[in-house]
């Protein structure tokens, strides 16, 4: 291991999320948010000194090509240094008094959960909040960068499964072209958050509510400015445009760039993609059959509703524009079954994914088949390519370990005093960086009145499940520290 | 495939149940119980005259050695086949004036399960209870036979996991021996009936009481003759026999059957039944210390109410004698955990069964050091012994049906109109043959309320999760029926 390139990386990360506060720190300047201007200079300042010290201190160290267990390193405590400094303005502002609290909040944004412990967010100076959604957007781009070029390298996450049937602007090693890649990619993700910003600003949405919802939005997020989440503009043209959003931020980016790039062709044959619109158009429909005439007069309305929802927990960002909790036990059964799902490989959505459940089915058939014909050899395939049995085999595992992590985040949630219902959505909707979940965690709660124990591990969980189990996990195993 | 074969076993299998009627029918007779005794007398006889009839018409050709298909129909159709005729008397009588709820209450009995649609099963003619009770325990032989002799030949099911690790009395093809093995398997099934029930009966209870709930026992059932189930007794000591016979029954019984050759050592280097045995006494001592002082003063009956319902719930029972949704959430959410374990390969109980959650958690661990080895070989091992890579990819196949059965059963009780929890633990409850769950299917609740529909679907359930979901599945793919 490389303990100091990897400090020196983290520095670096920690140094860029010091530089993009400076943008909320303009807010605060410019509205005259005095406690959140001392808080944004005392964190910029103490980001400035230490990562400065780092880099200064490690210059000399020629950055050696990272291991496979570097990589593990960097990977998990970007996310958990990006937290702990992006926690402190919320912190030393005084907005979110105690520090467990502001930590769940950037957890919770930059792994892109939007799970929130304010009860009122509009309460909030407008540069916090500002800053709470550019740490969806920031987590974002991480992910697709992670998913998309560094995670494959690692072994981990859905991409690799995929390779074969999407080529995209992938790596083959730790080398410049991440960058390149890096870069592709963000034209992408930053193109889309500027058409999603205009659009909303077209629909009478003012620029930051339109900035900060778009944040949420590309980076299946879900955090609001306000209280009543995107049901507060009361729009249906907002609706449907948030809802296209969602939907597209749950696909894998390296698909949006093929469609950018005159090659649409991808897109056609993208077995998960497939899947995953096949789930997305089939949820809504029925949500909305049993919605209109029940809870909506109008189809219309049924749709919109439908539409908002599904496309909310399918992606996993998580906002809200009804209290589906109030919807028929119908409806509320595929919201739930839809927290098993999530986005696509390489999207920014959450969740087991899409890639993932298909291999699964698609392994139970041919386990069946080989049942009848013991010495039969069947093959699994996505899109008519073969999948190598050690990729079938890591999924396995995944599903195991996700399954398990929820029932262990449920055990914790229910021991600190709550009932089954909540725990055991608030494990789902943690792990699989949805938001909110059923019970005490419903659309319209928050996440306020758990324990500070609690909170930590529910930061902790949404962590685990952003960066897909195995990069976090890894670093329990005594293999990894041996030698 | 040998449909003739099949059927005549099967109308072989109907006679065999067709006989033991008998005996319910001496009591109805002996407690002159009028309904009863013509619902066993019509029954019977049409036992006799369709089994009879199908049993000379077929007597002519010769019982050829049956194929995998023929074994995965005749395992499905036999249980189905019970139920369809073990229902009757219930129906007939007009104990349960539906059909579909009488065939729901036999196919619970049959499949060990143990869920009950009756609010007042006091309320049964003595004739009838004893017919509820020994579905269970025909059902429970029926498995034993089934898990330890049969299966493995099918490829499905626990046993050929641990074969390496406990040479048993199994046979490798279906051949006269299965014959023997059975022998063996059932001496030990009634011998540890007969000491149950003897234990009951010096505790106090009767006979009649001490063989049904010897019978819900062995076969971790769950009916009871008794409304508020074992808590009736109110008895500490019939409350520890029936903990000592539930964990013993959730055991391999091959491993029963070599403590009666003296043959132990099988039983001490046994990892499925360590873990088994690890995992009760944790949730109990758990358990324990969360009742005391808040539900229970004195630490014995913490100890006793635990593990009683730990060893309810882990090996499937399904036997109350509290109404654990009272509990501290800390002690519902330990049984809620317990739900998704099971008992060990081999024995009556249900649900995933713990030699599956071992290895899949080894194949998780292994995956991680795959991650940081890449090129290691990483040899998945039980007990020393190494586990054949397509026995983990049909352990990892299992898993993933079980949880997406367990979503489209909560899903089909969700859309009839009931709550999350509800339909969650509903389907837990059903396709991991336990019985009680949480909600409106808790410990003092039924399953009457159900529509007629969703009870069709659970007794489906049952029978799907007795048979280790495979058996049944694999008559749903097209390829089962090509040729």
């Amino acid at each position: 291991m490389n303990i100091l390139v990897v400090i020196r990386i983290l520095a670096f990360v920690v140094f860029i999320i010091g530089c993009f506060m400076t943008i909320p720190m303009i807010i605060a300047v410019v509205g005259d948010e005095s406690r959140a201007i001392k808080a944004f200079i005392v964190t910029i300042g103490a980001i400035v000194f230490l990562s400065g010290t780092f880099l200064a201190l490690l210059r000399k160290r020629r950055a050696k090509l990272l291991s496979t267990r570097d990589g593990f390193l960097f990977v998990t405590f970007s996310w958990i240094l990006a937290s702990l400094f992006g926690a402190l303005p919320f912190w030393l502002s005084g907005a979110i008094p105690a520090y467990a609290d502001a930590f769940f909040e950037t957890a919770s944004g930059f792994s892109t959960t939007g799970a929130t412990i304010l009860a009122n967010p509009e309460g909030l100076p407008s540069s916090l909040l500002f800053w709470r959604s550019l740490t969806h957007w920031l987590g974002g781009m991480g992910i697709v960068v992670l998913t998309v070029a560094i995670l494959p390298l690692l072994g981990v996450g859905g991409m690799q499964l995929i390779q074969a049937e999407t080529p995209g602007p992938t790596v083959d090693k730790i080398s410049p072209r991440i960058a390149e890649t890096a870069k592709k990619l963000w034209m992408v993700y930053i193109g889309l958050t500027a058409i999603q910003t205009a659009l909303l600003m077209a629909g009478g949405m003012c620029l930051f509510d339109a900035l900060t919802h778009s944040f949420g939005t590309l980076a299946t997020g879900g955090f609001s400015t306000r209280n009543a989440s995107v049901g507060a503009f009361n729009s249906s043209y907002i609706d449907w445009v948030i809802t296209v959003f969602m939907v597209l931020s749950g696909i894998n980016f390296t698909l949006h760039y093929r469609l950018f790039t005159g090659e649409p062709e991808f897109l056609l044959k993208n077995t998960e993609m497939k899947t995953y619109l096949a789930i997305f158009f089939i949820s809504t429909a029925l949500i909305a059959v049993s919605l209109y005439g029940t809870v909506y007069g109008s189809a219309a309305d049924a749709l919109r509703y439908a539409g908002f929802q599904s496309a909310s927990i399918v992606t996993t960002t998580g906002f809200a524009t009804a209290d589906y909790e109030r919807w028929p036990f119908f409806a509320q059964s595929i919201l739930f079954i839809l927290m098993f799902v999530g986005g696509c490989a390489g999207s920014t959505g959450g969740g087991i994914k899409v890639i993932r459940l298909v291999i699964l089915f698609k392994q139970a058939v041919n386990e069946m088949k080989h049942l009848l014909h013991p010495r039969g050899v069947f093959v699994l395939q996505i899109g008519g390519n073969p999948v190598a049995r050690n990729v079938a085999y890591a999924v396995s595992g995944f599903f195991f370990l996700y399954i398990a992590m929820l029932l262990a985040v449920t055990f914790i949630v229910a021991i600190s005093g709550h009932d089954i219902l909540t725990a055991v959505t608030t494990a789902l909707t943690t792990l699989g960086n949805i938001g909110p979940g059923f019970g005490l965690v419903g659309p319209t709660e928050n996440f306020g009145f758990f324990s500070t124990p609690v909170k930590w591990v529910l930061s902790f969980a949404m962590l685990i499940g952003r960066l897909e189990l195995y990069t976090v996990l890894v670093l329990f195993t005594p293999v990894f520290w041996r030698r």
